[in-house]
């Protein structure tokens, strides 16, 4: 197969949770930037904003909102914004009609823009000898993300991204057979005998992986999952539409 | 400012819509296909799919609903798909209860999966000296893509990519200033003077742009794009609900 460094570094992913104590040097954090700024965006209508979080008080609310400790430590937060209130400010200044943003197509537009701007700062951060993570887990409490960071309607946080110098290697965690993944032309339904090996793959990861060994297959993990979410995080269609998205 | 070859091909991001009569390699395909595996994923719940659209009769189909002709002639068209069907199979098959996979926040977790998997194939794409556009035009008529591509319940067409070997090198397209779509800690209302220079930076770009050259701003382009939308752009919402996302 053909390789290049590039390549390397998209197919040896690993996220990192613990960073050293370390600051990243601003220019870093200025191309992290820029390499997201530069990514595809939606009818090139740039639908997303970056908070930095700096200050230690929002780093410590960070990190009882996601459960991890670490975003208040080393490392650099991010959150990725979805924005249509920018647009929105441009079309009332010219006294045009806005109500399009709203739409479920606008807000999913939105979130796209955030979600792949989000995925070349890690891109960009690994390239530098960065490790990052995506923390899906701050909308654990959306709301009081909204309000720790202030967001206006038509915005709402779509995840956030821990970045630092890596202080552990974790083993690359094996995923899903291509073939349960990849179809030609015709959606195809899960192959039970695919998922039965793939089980017994992720058994033995779990069982000799350096940290955090434990038994565990990926349908018993799947299926865990479903069974309980945390309150708020059932209640993300409400305070969805409260910032104006997904309204048609 | 460090770089290195994955930073610049992330800073030099441009979409191409025009490849060469030149089919791409199965094993630089399957490339792409490992780099999207392994791209970060909500709760190592891999809710995503994807399909190659290689029939003629699909590829017509897709040129008509995405109105881009070059989906049908070279290049390879990938289809993202947010899949939370794979898990509801799984927890059927295990008697338990499913009704998660079908609110907001695993509506958003699926669609987050597909959206980072696609920008990895990007990046990958455009290491291996290929072009890639993402396609989210594909949205113009959602539930023809979902006929087409026999998508089941929970899973949900996100985007298009079409790579291929560039037959075209467009400007770069000059992005928002960072001051603009970067804030710290605190959401930043936009300024109207950093929009008016941007206003004058984009006008002068699409004077002097190699192809298709036009009269506009960034504001104009905002503006326009918000008064009218493709009517099946608007029925997006009820199309996702009948798919069983974003139900609570």
């Amino acid at each position: 197969m053909p390789t290049n460094e590039t390549l390397h570094l998209l197919t040896h992913h690993r996220s990192i949770r613990h960073f050293k104590a370390q600051p990243i040097p601003e220019p870093l954090i200025k191309q992290l930037l820029k390499a997201a700024q530069r990514t595809s965006t939606s009818v090139f209508m740039q639908q997303y904003s970056i908070i930095s979080v700096t200050d230690p008080k929002l780093k410590k609310a960070f990190a009882e909102i996601t459960t991890y400790p670490f975003t208040q430590s080393n490392g650099h937060l991010f959150i990725m914004i979805a924005d249509q209130h920018r647009n929105e400010v441009i079309g009332t200044a010219a006294h045009a009609k806005t109500q399009l943003l709203h739409d479920a197509d606008r807000s999913l537009a939105a979130f796209d823009d955030a979600t792949l701007a989000g995925q070349s700062i890690v891109t960009a951060a690994e390239s530098l000898g960065l490790g990052a993570v995506i923390l899906g887990s701050i909308l654990n409490d959306a709301q009081r993300v909204i309000d720790l960071l202030q967001l206006p309607k038509l915005t709402f946080p779509v995840f956030g991204i821990a970045v630092g110098y890596p202080d552990e290697h974790p083993d690359l965690k094996p995923r899903l057979p291509l073939a349960s993944v990849h179809f030609e032309n015709t959606y195809q339904e899960p192959d039970p005998k695919i998922l039965d090996s793939y089980d017994q793959t992720i058994k033995t990861y779990y069982a000799q992986r350096n940290n955090h060994n434990r038994e565990e297959t990926f349908r018993h993990h799947i299926v865990h999952d479903m069974q309980l979410s945390p309150k708020k995080r059932s209640q993300i269609l409400t305070v969805l539409k409260n910032q104006g998205f997904f309204e048609n």
